[in-house]
């Protein structure tokens, strides 16, 4: 069977691995990234890991998944706020010319969204639009087994959608827009405002009120459950997908919210739209295995 | 030079044109569409059409644009409103049997803006979203100049995208859709609602009093011009185009509208996302012209 190598390169950890065609990790490799120590330093670990792994020579080609927007077709990072001194640097064509291996960087939720589209639960669909609503909220958009990067490396960059212009100015996002609603982060501002700074950590202890049927934790859900419908709607009447896949860490409220965001959003999208699937997020390993991924998808046909 | 066969099927009357690779028109039928004469007369009609065209055997492919979303691999009406009976009807398979060439069917906005992804302001560029402002709001996302349809042939239904859930409901589009908000035919709702019914026919006669300073337009202007900077701003977060292309007829208004749009959409984006292009439709016919267009990108590699 054909093997890849993905690599997960973030601000704190970089994950090496060997993936098969199925998406099965065979081996792993994790170093702290060190990025204080410079660009070189990253890229002779990142090589030094590579060459690590057992028959490395024989996979078909690499796959990295960075944080932040990219142009996929230069293999380079447009903004590396969490990977400084990486912004404009041909991280793709270094690794490349090292291995003689076609390379292929994204960024790291649109390799999620791949990994989703081609192993998860958007296998065998045309159009997946994969959403991670997290600390923050990203997307990615594949359309048969590609990623549409955009024009700058931003398609997908959904947290800053508007779903409702009559609410407060929070930071650089738009006023409204869904990363401030909805997000792990919007969540935990919003119920410490309700019910004070002890008694909510994270998204999870509203969930948790939620549960224990908490009016007020209810109605806070309810109305993140309509600012996450409405989101959806806008992605779908720009491109229709077949399957919305929803992943992240605040679906692990999703007993509290889920089912309520699908009703809503059926309410708000034309009714030859209805066909369209929901699902949640699959892979356990989405940022490695989708990376691998990469190569997989751009040197088939 | 390839010649095609390009068609556009409206509910009043059916075009039927040869055009050549560079979108020159070389020669043209029209028809009433008769369609109270059944489907059967309307193929019949079409078929017609296309053998009084000169050498109309040597043509490449043909082509058909739509009222309505299709199924494009089918070459389906989902959906016929303005086509009755048409719904679900094997139209391009039919044509393709008679004629023996390859056909394609899609909707009628979306053969626009294929035009204008490969002849018009989007030739050479990757990622075009054509957006039309008329009696309604449309769209189609066009990339690497092949149509996304979507899995229900509703990429593009733009016009239900919400910019302001704080408005009035107009009928059964969403509360806030930019169709009701910003198309001639909402200008004109809102401009009869303060200038009365007799000063305002159409959305013209608002353009006009902005132009001549008249404060209670120019904040209708300013209004719209806002909405449907929202909506580009959703857009562009969803696939990050290369360029936007706008046309339709409220474009006649241009001057009084058209740099606040993009003024205002410069505000609502990341600041990575600033080089798109913003562009006015260039074709004259992009209906049969884009129509003729689809063999054209589907043929090639």
């Amino acid at each position: 069977m054909d093997m890849f190598i993905g690599i997960d390169m973030g601000g704190t950890n970089i994950r090496v691995a060997k993936v098969d065609a199925n998406g099965n990790i065979i081996q792993q490799r994790k170093e702290p990234t060190e990025i204080v120590h410079g660009t070189k330093h990253v890229m002779q670990k990142i090589i030094r890991m590579i060459e690590s792994i057992d028959d490395y020579a024989e996979c078909k080609g690499i796959g990295l998944g960075v944080p932040g927007p990219v142009d996929p077709a230069e293999g380079k990072m447009l903004l590396a706020t969490n990977l400084p001194g990486f912004e404009g640097y041909p991280i793709a064509k270094e690794i490349e010319q090292h291995f003689h291996k076609p390379t292929f960087l994204e960024n790291d939720g649109n390799v999620a969204g791949l990994g989703e589209a081609i192993l998860g639960a958007g296998k065998g669909k045309g159009i997946v639009y994969y959403v991670t609503i997290s600390t923050g909220i990203g997307g990615a958009c594949i359309i048969h087994q590609k990623v549409v990067s955009g024009k700058n490396g931003h398609a997908g960059e959904i947290g800053n959608l508007i779903v409702d212009r009559n609410r407060e100015k929070v930071n650089n996002l738009n006023i409204g827009a869904i990363e401030n609603e909805a997000s792990g982060t919007a969540l935990t501002r919003k119920a410490k405002k309700i019910f004070g700074e002890e008694a909510i950590q994270h998204a999870g202890d509203l969930f948790q009120l939620a549960r224990e049927k908490d009016e007020k934790a209810l109605a806070l859900v309810d109305e993140m459950a309509y600012d996450i419908a409405v989101m959806l709607s806008l992605i779908a009447h720009v491109v229709d997908p077949d399957i919305f896949i929803i992943g992240g860490g605040v679906m692990q409220g999703k007993d509290v919210f889920f089912e309520k965001v699908e009703k809503n959003y059926r309410t708000l999208i034309h009714n030859g739209m209805q066909p369209v699937l929901f699902a949640q997020a699959e892979l356990e390993e989405p940022g490695i295995v989708g990376a691998a991924m990469l190569p997989m998808a751009y040197l088939s046909k």
